[in-house]
This record gives structure tokens, sequence and C-alpha cells, in this order.
């Protein structure tokens, strides 16, 4: 799998390097190539800016121009913000980025060219692109930082290579309850509140049995946070109670009811 | 359609606020809030980082308490880059977008906090919130700058929304050439390389003539540049040739051809 490299034609400013390779590196890209630089490389700022991705800023390549940069890569994207006077594949950043993984599977060599900060590429640079690559954003401010535009196609390169389930509960070594056990704390609770008359309402009484239910099916519990249920019952069915503990700042501010 | 809320709890650097509140109105988001943030605001620096974003940080609203700044919303992400303790639905950033979206069309309000840039949010903070919000990213450098984790997040929310066509040609005004015009090209182009003796070999004829064609059909062109193309066989036709035009650093640099 041969990642992208990462061209900045002419950037100016040290700390967008950095930042840029601190980018590059969170998601899995190490082949940073600079054209022309003004800061004289490696710059401090680009290294403090990195922020730890030092080993970017010191290997990365510098070249004179943007064709020698891309010298020895199979497809080569431009990014740039505003249309050009050029037939070419324009590529939102996500689907190139599933392009990339596609070239890589075949042992292509892709990389993105990023122009100066105020400019962006000459049209002459873009000239040495196969294709263009934009990123979808509100029309009325879509001026990206170059740093954020390196961690936007970087990002979208490491996603498109990514498993990760988009939505999973984090439960460490806990267990979920079984049916059983949520049936058992149904019961107890229902128990209580029987006894203590907040389901005295015969006709009422089945549909609140359901709803009560309904909020714990949806908390898809643990076993633990079951017993911590039936610890709950317990506590509260104890009395008196002991006063509630004044000054917890990080605790929901608490609207104290009337009755 | 409710945009989701960014609440920053106890930003440090100004830099980053205003460079988060850029990353936001790139992505088309409003709502900044700030908890407790350390520079007084608003802070110059922030708005220098902000690049036109202004209206965001004089906007932005400041907050005592993480629980304060999300009162009126209904369903809240807490960023994290490491496990809690906590047993809570962990959602992709990018399933987080689309989960967002969702919840807007049913006027559910959302937002997501962010953590300052050093230590993240406090556990208390994180048990304010619904549900976890993570970036899948290299693991062995995941730290992220707080702006940039403010772009992807606001990035992905546009991304679920927005619906730019994956690829597709930027062709402005111009006209894909016909069949017909692409056909006459070939005929005049193969009736020239019968001339000047490039398609002698008979056997190999019909394979080199299929070949050349390729070569054009992958282009799928326009029909200006069909009639380029006829310029250029026209050009390379008439002799002597004119001599190359030296110094054009923009060119791809020209290997001489031994032959």
């Amino acid at each position: 799998m041969t990642a992208p490299a990462v061209v900045l034609v002419r950037p100016q400013l040290a700390e967008n390097i950095g930042a840029a390779a601190r980018a590059m590196l969170n998601c899995g890209l190490t082949d940073l190539r600079l054209v022309r630089p003004r800061p004289a490389m490696p710059d401090p700022r680009a290294l403090a800016a990195a922020s730890g991705a030092d080993a970017l800023i010191e290997n990365a390549k510098i070249f004179a121009t943007a064709a020698e940069a891309i010298a020895d890569l199979h497809y080569v994207y431009a990014t740039t913000a505003r249309p050009r006077e050029q037939v070419k594949t324009v590529f939102t950043v996500r689907e190139a980025a599933r392009d990339m993984h596609d070239r890589a599977g075949k042992n292509e060599h892709s990389g993105i060219l990023f122009g100066p900060e105020r400019t962006g590429l000459e049209n002459d640079e873009v000239s040495l692109a196969d294709a263009l690559l934009s990123v979808p954003l509100n029309p009325e401010f879509s001026s990206l930082n170059l740093a954020q535009a390196v961690l936007i196609a970087a990002y979208e390169w490491r996603q498109a290579g990514d498993a990760t389930p988009g939505r999973v509960l984090a439960k460490g070594k806990a267990e979920r309850a079984t049916r059983d056990e949520v049936f058992d704390f149904f019961a107890r609770l229902e128990s209580e509140l029987d006894a203590c008359g907040f389901l005295r309402n015969e006709k009422m009484r089945p549909t609140m049995v359901r709803n009560i239910r309904s909020i714990f099916h949806r908390a898809e519990m643990m076993a633990h946070e079951v017993r911590t249920l039936h610890g709950i019952v317990t506590g509260l069915t104890m009395r008196p109670h002991a006063p509630r503990k004044r000054g917890d700042k990080s605790a929901p501010p608490r609207r104290v009811r009337e009755e």
C-alpha cells in the first residue's frame, strides 16, 4: 500500500508547514514534499507546530519546481478552491480518497498538490496534474487554511481505509444484563411503586408500567447497572433521607421541585 | 434544519478559538459556545485567527459550566481521544454527522463538547453527554489540535448534507465531441501516419491503430480539443520546425530523446 505524497508548493508560513506535518501523521501519511518553501527548512517554528511529527519536517524533500516534486508519481490531484479554465476531472476530497486507495492497491503512487496560502496553485502548475481536488464547503466562506486543507485530505485518506464501526456501545468488560435480570428489576421496582402508591390508579397502571419499562429497555443496560438500580430503589425506600450534598459544580443544575 | 452547536470547554489558546470559528463557518456552522475560556473574549488573537469569521467570535455565548452551555440542547456528543469508564455509545465523527442530520430533521438540537487543549474533558463533563464522539486516526499519533478537531466535526456535518457529485468533468461551456468528430480526427491522424511511414508494418497496423484510438477515447474529448489535435497534426506535418522556446520554467522537464 503506497500512501499518497503531500506536496506543498511555495508554502509561506512555517507554522502551516508544521501543522500540515502534524495533520499528515495524525492520518498516517509521511511523504511530505516542499517546493521552494519560504522558510529555510527545517524551521524551528515548523518543528514546534508539528507537535511531535518532527520526523516529517526533518525528512521533507525540497524541490525547485512542482514538476520535479511529482516526477516519480503516477497520478496527481491539484487542490483548487476556484474553477480553472482547464477541462479536467474534479474530485471531491472524499471521492479522491477512494480513488487513491484504488490506485494504491494497483501500486500506483499518487500525490496531492497544495498551492501557497494566499494565491493557490498557478494555472501552469495545475496543468501538471491529472485531476482537480475540491472540498465542498460553505460557498460564502470557503477559504481554508493550508494546514486545514491538508488535514481534510489526509483525514479522508485515513477514513477510506478505516473499518471502525460507526456506532458502538463502549462497555469495557461489562456484561449486558440478561432479560431475566432486567425482569427481576422490573418486578422489584413495580412492587415498590405499588407499595408507595405511585401506581394506585388501576386504570392507568398497565400503561404506566409499560412506559417505565420502555425507559430502561432503551438504555440497553449492563448487569452491573441493573444492580445499581436495585441499590437505588433500596436507597430511596429507606427513610429518612440524608441531606443532599451541596456545591457539586460538575452536577447538572438542580431544579427544586415544588409539590 | 437546526445546525449543531460547538461547545469549547475551557479553551486555553485564543488562536484555537479563532481557528475553530473559521473552521465552523467554512462548514456553515455558527453557534459557538465557550465555557470559561482562558482568554478574555473577544480576544484580538482569536479574531485574527478567525480570518473573517469574526461574527462567530463576537456572538459566542460564554458560560460558567458545561451543563449550562448545553442546557437547551436535546442530544450532546462529548469528544474524547481516550476511552472513558462510562458505558456510552461511541460514534465515529462521520456517523455522528449522519445522526445529527437525522436529529435536525426531527427538530432536535444537538451539540458537540470539546475539552481543553491538553487535558480534554473531565469525566464529570463527559457524564453530561448522551454519547461519545471519536475520530479514527493513526493510533500511534492521534492527538489532534483543538481547532483541527472542530474542523473535522464541522466538515463531516457539512458533507453529510452535501450533494456534490464525487467526480465530475469540469468543462465549462465546452461541448463534448461527437463520435463523428472523433472518427474524423482518427481518419486524419491515421492517414498522416500512413503517409509518414509510422504505420508501415502491415501486420502490426491494426493493433497500433486500435491502441492509438484508445488513448484518445480515454480522454473523453471536447469538440474544441479535437480541433486542437487537428491543428497539432497540421503543425507537425509542416516542415521545417521552429526551434523550441527555452527557459519555460512551468513546463515539465524535457528529456532529449536519442534516436
